[in-house]
């Protein structure tokens, strides 16, 4: 990597050498009025597709910014191919799940409403918004992309082939999430994976079971004590990444144990798949 | 366990059949106007030694409450030996660690200041009824107790023989974590283990340098993006306890892998420092 550039920006526009790159009202404020950015100064950019690059500031307008993209500081890396269904939680906890999940490495959040999901709507722009301050943070080139939020009987219902669900269980009879993931990188299992996780309060008993009867579900526990929603979706996101997601091989740079295809860039409609974004 | 009854309290009081258990005023008022309780309503206490036990509500009084302890329904049980060392973060983070950590299972949270640590003080009642809280909501029979809060280089000058601190150490050359603790489980030398988490912006370089030398000290990688503090405290905790805690037997009712000794009553002073426990 090459000089330290402290601001990160999270960008649509392709990227290569020479390449203008323009930002909203919002950043243009943001990178002006709270950073006290001037031209001239460099900032780093990603879009999810072209990698890192850095650019400079070329001047601000009314309501607006323009870079110039300058020179490639890191390739595009592959996110492991995981997704995370939640129930949309309260304000305060949903942002945090949006948050903490993109740290995480989730490639898709997809918000689900269960039978005993109490918010009954979601403001993807905030989830978004929220994902994407935090990609910027966390040195990611990619923002994860959203799922278009439905009941969890209708994802289901559309499940592709291939993708292991792993259903996080309240303290009960699931086998050990350790356990799981050890067994199905032994036994050559692995492959696209999603995680869900019930409202807090917990699933209505007999949908848990309904779900647990499905074939590409596996429930996996979380201990013994009674986790909160947003605490279980960290919990789970690490013990996959540390298990069988891309934080095994020492960084990026190594080639996770799960398939790990080509991350679908943010935004882009990715091929087949109950249609999102 | 028996009849589910919703409202779980920790109390400090011993815990018998026949005895009789006072609520401040605080708690009294949660009780009556919050919860709508009356006389004879059932409440669940715990103390961190004497299990979980039923109780009904012998009445209440101006700005006090009393109960009358009636039968056990959970035998104390053990925590694993597992302390968190962390750098204090700004309100709403603190507070979510607290009740992260103690979601997690810890047996003791110890703020330590590095020499980035932004906050250079830390509330500890909050901190104390934040875990309080979390306590009751997740089913522990324990409160975290509370380390007293010290520079980290004193904390690091007073280690206990036998624990092993595992250092959260930030994207980069590390061990992945998931390893480390296999390969201590897999040698036998798991015993009383701590982990280390920095401050917002990562320790000093020095800082950081010094630490690892430390004999007692394992710096684990937690994957390539880089985690806030809140985050690297959930994802190490839930590795630790997936690997080698209390989720690895598929519940509280088997005996950890590692050393789990009977867990100190919550609110009672450790003594000393850092010889706790």
């Amino acid at each position: 990597m090459a000089d330290p550039i402290k601001t990160r920006l999270y960008v649509d526009s392709p990227l290569a050498d020479g390449q203008s790159v323009g930002l909203d009202h919002e950043r243009a404020h943001f990178l002006r009025h709270v950073l006290r950015l001037d031209r001239g100064d460099p900032v780093a950019v990603f879009n999810g597709r072209d990698g890192e690059w850095r650019a400079v500031i070329d001047g601000f307008g009314k309501g607006w910014c323009s870079l110039t993209v300058t020179e490639q500081r890191r390739g595009q890396d592959t996110t492991p191919d995981l997704w995370l269904l939640f129930a949309p939680l309260k304000k305060g906890r949903i942002d945090f799940v949006a948050e903490k999940a993109t740290e995480m490495g989730v490639s898709r959040l997809w918000p689900v409403f269960t039978r005993r999901t109490d918010p009954n709507r979601v403001n993807l722009d905030r989830l978004r918004a929220n994902a994407v301050e935090a990609a910027e943070q966390c040195e990611r080139l990619s923002v994860p992309e959203m799922g278009e939020p439905m009941p969890l009987e209708r994802a289901l219902a559309g499940w592709p082939d291939g993708r292991t669900l792993y259903l996080c269980a309240e303290a009960g009879s699931a086998r050990p999430i350790a356990e799981v993931l050890r067994d199905a990188r032994q036994t050559g299992v692995a492959g696209p994976a999603a995680l869900l996780v019930g409202p807090e309060g917990g699933f209505d008993q007999s949908e848990l079971d309904e779900i647990a009867k499905l074939p590409f579900v596996v429930p996996v526990g979380l201990g013994p004590r009674i986790l909160r929603a947003d605490t279980a979706v960290v919990a789970a996101l690490a013990c996959w990444q540390s298990l069988a997601g891309d934080w095994t091989a020492g960084g990026s740079d190594r080639r996770p144990p799960f398939r790990a295809p080509t991350f679908p860039s943010a935004g882009q409609s990715p091929a087949g798949e109950p249609a999102l974004d």
